[in-house]
């Protein structure tokens, strides 16, 4: 019995997350097109360095560039906003962000520790001219910028301008799901930025064999929650990102760097504090919500990867490259 | 477009495999009923330990007891039968596969290391008496002995007989695929021993929700192929069971010990040799039969799942408990 | 400026930890000897399934058969007490404490979840007759049954008995350390079982190197503390066995299963619950004292390891091999 | 017994290594001085992107930011330059590099996959003014440019021009081993950009207590030999420098981004081929010569460590601070 979906059934609908996009598109001759761009992805509206956010990541395979993943692993922690954006753009968007978080905490690298940014990618170079390198440090800040709770733009738009998916034009998609239990409820949103399969790998529509000569492809999966759980936990949610895969016919090809990370809202991690001891209070392990937030995350990761091909468009690209938009309703 | 299969639909398609079943079940009184069983999986018909197979390990969910993982992750190899039984029994199948062991290799622990022997488990508590440790290292033994390359018998049988699966009655189910490009065939089989899932969440079939008060399953996946593949291959293959999983509709329980170990037969590894250098030929991770392996264990996951239901019988258990066949054709 | 030690430097000084040895010592014919046996370390005096420990494990070097460490890596607990022995005996130690447990605890296996045991082992099988399987489950239980909080017994008793460290006698071993730090006093204590390294390899003492002709070793850490940390700080506390192993002068072996097991005494995770949340208070991983701890683990590895020589005496075992104890004053 | 020393006791020993440095000082106002550098690693003199090393990573604490170890683990290999430089300029040293290759590869991102660069980091922030971000793109491409297999220069030089260990000044130090066994001979060599340590954790030294009020540090260090080994292997080979660390004193702080990197010369992965199949010749687990390798890179990390303090030189930093040139001769 699939659970409900949020309100808007998009990652805003988990309290206080925020996204922003900044599209690139430019045709620059007959050989080049810009097709690509930057998606923010912010955790809560506060100073996300001095009130970080427990978060797990999943390396479900690891052909991927992300950056700042390691130390998610060994602190359970995220403290900049989550970017994504091209493969060749890891270096510029993770410089403007780290500009942008040096801005508004001047201690960082002064007088307290260094910031870990965390940024994800897809190879959008099928559309998109990457070699161009269009990505800069300013669009990043940008799309931090722009970043709002309302429901998130989808499909063709910040860093899914240029991705591919199934054979058809991907891109952004999100979707939320609802859990009721015990008198308490929680949500668990996905976000993703897709760009891997075939045509004929889809199990969730028919599509024409046709295809295009498209290079593997990647996803990311970007997970929140309001349910209070740590670190360990969350790797968990985001290792079930990879059942959701699965229900929309991906076999996680060897050139796709698949990689989730979850995070969630509850609790907070302040940066600066005097004593020896902190608190934290969690959703037991063993209590039935567990098993409906992986569910949560394993629907809402298959009905993102569907979002993202149903509001992305045609689009055109370098060398005169077209991908179509999916032919579903 | 899927794969074909294999000629049986069985991992002993994979040439030289072999797998055992021994069935225990006997209603003890009214309280108690033996419904469990020991299930073994041969790589070859050698000596396993003087040639060891490569092999590697997944863990999609850590909630289990499985044993002698860790060694696979550190050497990429498996030098035992696998064998697979009830939770409680690990003690038992373990030693006794190590006094089969033991007797086939007299210098093990005498003039040459010990032995690592791999066990895995499921939680068939519902309808087997577990706690009065039916299975003996005998049966572990046994199981070993009656290994043969016929097409294994699925359903109630083995460490099947008393799983439940997607509130149905589980057990063992298998299924093959074969991959054929560039000249080369190569195939890939699955076993699995399924105890997981709830009937409204099956994917592949309309289940009505009445349902079972079972605790979370867990659900063993082995894999086995004939393609020169090395550890770190094997174990990319082995975390492409997590999206079969997903396919036949599970989110990964909490409870739910998740466990898939894959092997190659294609290249074995001596214990005994004089020279520094060994050689390895293996396919290259980018080509394109890569995937076809991957997509090869997504296919054959979901299908030796709904086929452990297909193939099971109605099974009555511990405390007069009845656990109903799938209605499925 | 090392730490200063515990009371007894023992890892009986961590409040409620207690330790438990059974020692197999017997001449059998000119060419056997059973030399071997079985410890037990209690976390807490209460019931371990119950009132589970928050733990830790790091697999510091994967070639060795220890059971129930997946289960501590994906819930961080530990829910039974942690047993050593030697490698080919991990099945009957296994269901021995199985058995302890399953008598104490009549709802597992029946109606609640099944219950994972953690064994560790080395190598003994120069010394031991190995081959003949002495160690019986009796034997565990004992182990389990005779642990007391008194400092615990060192050198070649328990699972130790038969073990060899840098060519002499080597066996059990342990230290502890105190921290003080803002007002709070906290404990770490360590207990090896050490068989590991070559003469010529020893840091701490200058032997000759006249060596014995003996295989790759292993070596057991268990780590006890009454700081409140949980999974992914204790998995931290874990690694850092590495460095004092370092220290000792100790390169890891290939063959040499070097596993660490952390533990808290400082939090139970109570296993019947009937709320959705729980909380735990836990040492910030910023805070000074985490690198008093990390420290602690170094120093009290690094002794542990040294004691367990200077607390052997030489044995003799099969073949009439004998191991001398080591010239430490 | 220690391992013989390589000709220049230099990670360029192994044949084909160049190593790259350069160093940024300039004091700019009372306040700041740009301390820092950027340090690049080539693994051989070929196209590292056409023929790719074999090579394994350690996240021995994964405090850190550094950039690409994600995909090494998967696919095990490095395909570009590994480099080194301060936290704050993984971004634009990452930018640098890829232009480097994307100049030197004209195919990646258009009609190939794209690429993954490695960058490690430590925190030169006590005397560097980080926050000014002096690293540009094309000093990584300029410390490409001037690599060369001469013994590489040490001490406060390149990325090490800023950082502090064991409270003096620390930086880039360098070590290597030579392994001689059945006729065959090898070399390790290991590379290490020191941060990390107070002064009376020191083993090598007895240094006096008075401390700089640094913060926890960090430790990059790079492992080649050209002994032919693969993925799995030199992830082995990485995860002995923790026990290097240990000699020299280290606990493995909280803070410290402890990351090892290991590469072998011996094997190329070409880019392009039309093959199913590919060969690997590489030296067997259980050899001696593993264990000699192990030992080697132990002991080379020890050296390289305290050479780095030995090399450098006392260095004035941002707000008049200095730190000086440990008592070592």
């Amino acid at each position: 019995m699939p659970l409900p979906k949020g309100q808007a059934n998009c990652i805003t609908d988990i309290e206080g997350v925020q996204v922003g996009h900044v599209t690139l598109y430019e045709k620059m001759d007959q050989e080049n097109t810009i097709c690509t761009g930057v998606t923010a992805i912010l955790p809560h509206k506060g100073n996300l360095f001095k009130d970080k956010v427990h978060a797990g990541v999943a390396i479900i395979n690891g052909y991927g560039k992300s950056a700042g993943l390691i130390q998610i692993d060994e602190l359970g922690l995220v403290e900049s906003p989550i970017m994504l954006t091209n493969t060749l753009s890891i270096g510029p968007v993770l410089q403007g962000t780290l500009t942008y978080m040096l801005e508004e905490n001047q201690d960082i690298g002064d007088n307290t520790s260094t910031i870990n940014i965390v940024v994800g990618e897809c190879n959008d170079g099928y559309l998109n001219s990457t070699r161009l390198q269009a990505v800069k440090p300013e669009h990043a800040i940008e799309a931090i910028q722009v970043a709002s709770d309302e429901p998130a733009q989808e499909g063709a738009v910040g860093a899914g301008k240029g991705t591919i998916c199934f054979g058809y034009k991907g891109g952004i998609g999100t979707s939320s799901r609802v859990i009721t239990a015990g008198g308490e409820t929680y949500k668990v949103g996905v976000l993703v930025q897709s760009n891997f399969g075939n045509r004929d790998e889809a199990l969730f529509a028919d599509f024409k064999k046709k295809e295009l000569d498209t290079p593997d492809g990647s996803i990311m999966i970007i997970i929140a929650t309001d349910a209070p759980l740590y670190g360990r936990q969350l790797k968990r949610l985001a290792k079930r990102a990879a059942a959701g895969l699965g229900r929309t016919g991906s076999h996680i090809a060897h050139g796709s760097g698949d990689i989730a990370i979850a995070f969630s809202t509850a609790n907070k991690h302040r940066h600066y504090a005097d004593t020896v001891l902190e608190s934290l209070t969690y959703i037991r392990d063993g209590h039935p919500i567990m098993n409906d937030l992986f569910l949560g995350v394993v629907e809402a990761t298959e009905e993102a990867v569907i979002r993202s091909l149903q509001m992305a468009e045609t689009t055109e690209g370098r060398q005169g490259r077209k991908v179509e938009r999916a032919p579903l309703s």
